[in-house]
């Protein structure tokens, strides 16, 4: 296949601006890249290759001729975009929460459920960053010893709310050595020296709309539509990288060994997991990464058997970015980056 | 009774300190005060009701004496001090966790337990500081519901690791304010925009002794030896007070609302829980306070019937101080203070 025709829309925002830093890096066979952005965005310029590309403003008549697109907007965008891009034949690789649990379309993270991708029609999900670097641990550990229950509490960064956050967070450090307390504008409270129970808008039971997401997702992804998982999701004043304390119960015994083992042998897993020598993930060292590491493995003391696992994974970039155009590739390589010719029924 | 002798050792470090503040907050019927530090503290002065006491270095020969004495040294300097003075007819509360597992002594938080201080010897523990505000959540749920497994994980504030560790955080951030990466030297990296799951030394099956300790410090407070309790133990970058994500299954269902209404009704526990309206406890607000706070209280998806939580405490009060000070308040208050007494047989 020649080189492709690729947009990235929501090219200026935090996970569109990785998105082309990363189709770059990877090497994507990019043949002409366009990015889009709203009127605001538009005219900054992007590198990509050498060159600078500007991005220009969404308009809907010129999305036309793509065969792939990344959508990094938000899920009221998506769903404007996302079907129109597809019925003129764009493969469509939505980040937003817009199509992620619907039925027909595939929710995909490669390693875990790539298979997936078979029955696109045009438009394909990839999860909210931190169902993605959970549900790269759950998989193996599943494959090799079920999965009866999953307990989560997460630690994540404020670049996953945007690049406002990331400025509020900072500023707000900088007030504190000046003595001085800015008021909070992109979260309800300061998150300098503090944490929030509350990531997106509470909804059903109480549980926030990040918390929904691990849930749903997961089950979505993994196949299993009654797993119980329960997650607690909470902001804290770290700039890149979610982590998460996961516990796990089993169908069948693992020991930690056979777990590192396991989870060392998934691809883009990487096991940091050596405490008497110092060695566990931390975002510090994950920020700017595209595996998910995972350490402190061991037998729970709830669960049995169990698990308990310690996840840090750069919510960017495998969170987001590098799920994402790892999702294009494999379409790629498997011949599905034509969407309107399959509709039509050859598969 | 009449005004008592108090000794405070250890008074120069962060919880000594607070432990002088809430003696004279709570109005304890001090009527003489000594304080004790290393060599190396000796001569500060810490203000107590409108005084300025000195700090003496803590020498064997010296204490003598007191009907009560506040330990808040290391557990090395506890295992020789403690027996000591409680020899020399002094009731010990120690902070340390050189004797909160052995069987004969008790542990407690008051509200939780505080008929054990029926049977002390001249020495009590208070628990850990994760331990106390988990167990107070913990209490009232079981008294009207069982508990039947917990699994938790914790978010602590870097006042926990001492006063350098305050510093450290501090120097970071002015650091990177700066453009500059000051080296850690309290912590193995850096806890500025970092986690560190890594509190206390590795130990037995790969936990920390900070996750023992909320493990086997629960079950003996609690009087449930076989409870299945699963911790993971993370710092991160907040000055003031700990946070919990506590999950609990049940022995039998407890709804959110009976929930709210049996935390709401038991001493110490203040829920603050009505997400809609932005209200949910964080570590800047419990900062300074003494009660613990809950919200996010919400029936979880992994236990049937279970709870979630998201428990806040200022780690130095509650979590140290207040209840050391709370355990005095009740021996006085129960007529408990003449250990050499008691130790002769009276009761």
């Amino acid at each position: 296949m020649k080189d492709l025709k690729v947009a990235v829309i929501g090219a200026a925002g935090a996970v569109g601006r990785k998105v082309v830093e990363v189709l770059e890096e990877r090497n994507f066979p990019v043949g002409e890249l366009r990015l889009f952005a709203t009127r605001r965005s538009a005219g900054q310029k992007i590198p990509f290759r050498g060159e600078k590309i500007p991005v220009e403003e969404t308009r809907p008549e010129e999305l036309e001729g793509f065969q792939l697109a990344f959508l990094a907007v938000g899920a009221e965008v998506s769903r404007e975009l996302g079907p129109l891009l597809a019925s003129r034949g764009t493969v469509v690789i939505d980040k937003s929460s817009a199509f992620r649990l619907e039925p027909e379309i595939p929710l995909v993270v490669p390693e875990v459920n790539g298979e997936e991708l078979r029955h696109h029609r045009g438009i394909v999900a990839s999860p909210n960053c931190s169902t993605i670097q959970m549900v790269m641990v759950l998989e193996p550990l599943r494959r090799v010893a079920g999965i009866r229950r999953v307990v989560v509490s997460t630690y994540q960064s404020v670049s996953g709310t945007g690049e406002a956050a990331v400025g509020e967070l900072e500023e707000q450090v900088r007030g504190f050595v000046r003595g001085e307390r800015p008021e909070p504008r992109v979260y309800p409270r300061p998150i300098a020296f503090n944490l929030l129970p509350h990531i997106d808008s509470f909804g059903e039971l109480g549980y926030t709309g990040e918390e929904w997401k691990l849930v749903r997702e997961t089950r979505k992804i993994m196949g299993i539509p009654d797993l119980p998982v329960s997650a607690t999701a909470v902001r804290v004043p770290v700039f890149w990288a979610h982590s998460e304390a996961v516990s796990v119960e089993l169908e069948r015994p693992l020991s930690p060994e056979e777990a590192r083992a396991t989870l060392s042998s998934f691809p883009g897993v990487r096991v940091v997991d050596d405490p008497e020598k110092g060695l566990y993930p931390t975002p510090l060292e994950a920020a700017g990464r595209d595996e998910v590491f995972v350490g402190r493995i061991r037998e729970s003391l709830a669960f049995s058997p169990g698990l308990e696992m310690w996840v840090v994974a750069d919510n960017l970039r495998k969170g987001a970015a590098t799920n994402a155009v790892q999702i294009a590739e494999t379409l790629l390589r498997e011949g599905l980056l034509e969407p309107l010719v399959r509709a039509g029924g050859k598969i």
